[in-house]
């Protein structure tokens, strides 16, 4: 049973002249909720917030959704809270209204913990044909529009593929559908620019915050999809996984290295326990 | 008072869950409405249709769309018919149902008739600083996220200028916020190629098959920004509109061409009033 508080109200419809409907205008975040508490909730608002002063949507205090978060996430073992911020109802037309009022919508969504398997022998990759457009306006924002993601989702089914990383049309990898990438190179991590598209992850912070700390060579750079092949390691990550070793791409298999366990074992640290004793 | 219908029944109100609002993952279109009549009904169900199909949304007939679009519209002297259909419901992730039920809503949205001297003198246009990204997998489509097209909009207020247009990050111009663009270069129109990005306005084809009827040379192209100003004629399409012409972007003054005026002679012709005795 799904359970939606809508601007602090108990329902499960909104006006059909939302612009978060009507026009994608509108941002979300999917929260991990563990034993009742709300993982990293500070840097989900962070983005959530940061997001809507970019886009102009008059946001409610930070506290509001922090009291709001907390009252639906209290008493689940294992879940997802979804928040979603829209720029509010508004008349046809896309230029936004001089007084518009946020819609703000917190639902708590079931969860199923992921195979224990993904975490130890790593996840089979594919690379999707559908391209992910450089858009520098939103890039980085977790924007209600993801149909490319839908699409590119949409190439496979079935178990075996878990992820399918997304390129641009010009050939450079961004990320995954629902995830972020991580490559090892020469002892190194790197992690592809998010500077024209694709979603400014909130366990990629966690991890290169966390590689900064520890001393872990980090760096952000443009990918080429065909580097992909030179990489020593790969991983992908999303708050609500935390990190799968990715342990094959087509013909090429890659192992579940030293940098990628060190990393996990620093997530297990964080309190990601999904990530933990492998 | 807007007047929607939600799978056939009266409503104003769309699930949370539906992956229109939850992530973009669907289409719409925006209909004149004048005289009780529904403008180009067939080109906006097709477009719809098709696009349902390309995106694998599993569509009510059309004569369903038809007969709804006809009964909210029949007493509506002036006013603009929009339809949304998206794929129905779903859980959260990006992967779409199996079985999904798509979602048809249609509203009855007040409208009011464009000040005459817009298609008289022709409107003043600036240049978004909001780029348009390249999307392939949606070019064309009227998807429901439209978030740059928002941004966009926002970048001017006031009533001197009245559309911006979009460029891609390397300097290709696609279209307007909300129409479709074309110049008249020697005698022969060319409107931007929508390969990649932006949207195939039902307006557009209108003028691209009467441009072909009549034996004006027409072409689809890549146009950089910067060739605008080489352009001899130019102007702005779209379904609600019609036809304005371009008299001015920055400190460059265009004439409300021959090419114009006889096009808009055509939508004349074709039941576009607005466009009339000019």
């Amino acid at each position: 049973m799904n359970n939606w508080l809508i601007d602090g109200v108990a329902g499960d419809r909104i006006a059909v002249t939302d612009r978060g409907f009507t026009y994608g205008d509108g941002l979300f975040e999917t929260i991990a909720v563990r034993e009742g508490q709300l993982r990293f909730l500070d840097y989900h608002l962070d983005r959530l917030l940061n997001g809507a002063e970019q886009l102009n949507i008059s946001a409610p205090e930070r506290n509001l959704f922090v009291a709001e978060a907390g009252e639906l996430a209290k008493n689940s073992d294992y879940g997802t809270l979804k928040i979603i911020l829209t720029r509010g109802t508004g008349q046809r037309g896309y230029s936004p209204p001089d007084q518009a009022t946020s819609s703000r919508l917190l639902g708590l969504l079931p969860g199923v913990a992921p195979a224990r398997k993904k975490y130890i022998d790593g996840i089979v990759v594919r690379h999707c044909s559908t391209s992910i457009g450089r858009s520098p306006a939103t890039a980085g924002l977790k924007t209600l529009g993801r149909l490319e993601q839908v699409l590119a989702r949409a190439e496979w089914k079935g178990e075996t593929i878990t992820e399918g990383l997304m390129s641009t049309a010009d050939g450079y990898v961004i990320c995954g559908t629902m995830s972020n990438l991580f490559l090892v190179r020469h002892g190194a991590l790197v992690t592809p620019n998010l500077a024209t598209c694709g979603i400014n992850g909130v366990m990629r912070r966690v991890i290169l915050e966390r590689a900064e700390r520890i001393g872990l060579q980090w760096r952000v750079e443009d990918v080429l999809r065909e580097s992909l092949t030179d990489a020593d390691e790969l991983f992908v990550t999303n708050s609500l996984i935390g990190l799968w070793p990715v342990c094959r791409i087509a013909d090429r298999a890659y192992p579940v290295g030293a940098v990628t366990r060190s990393l996990m074992a620093e997530l297990t640290d964080m309190g990601i326990s999904e990530c933990a004793g492998l």
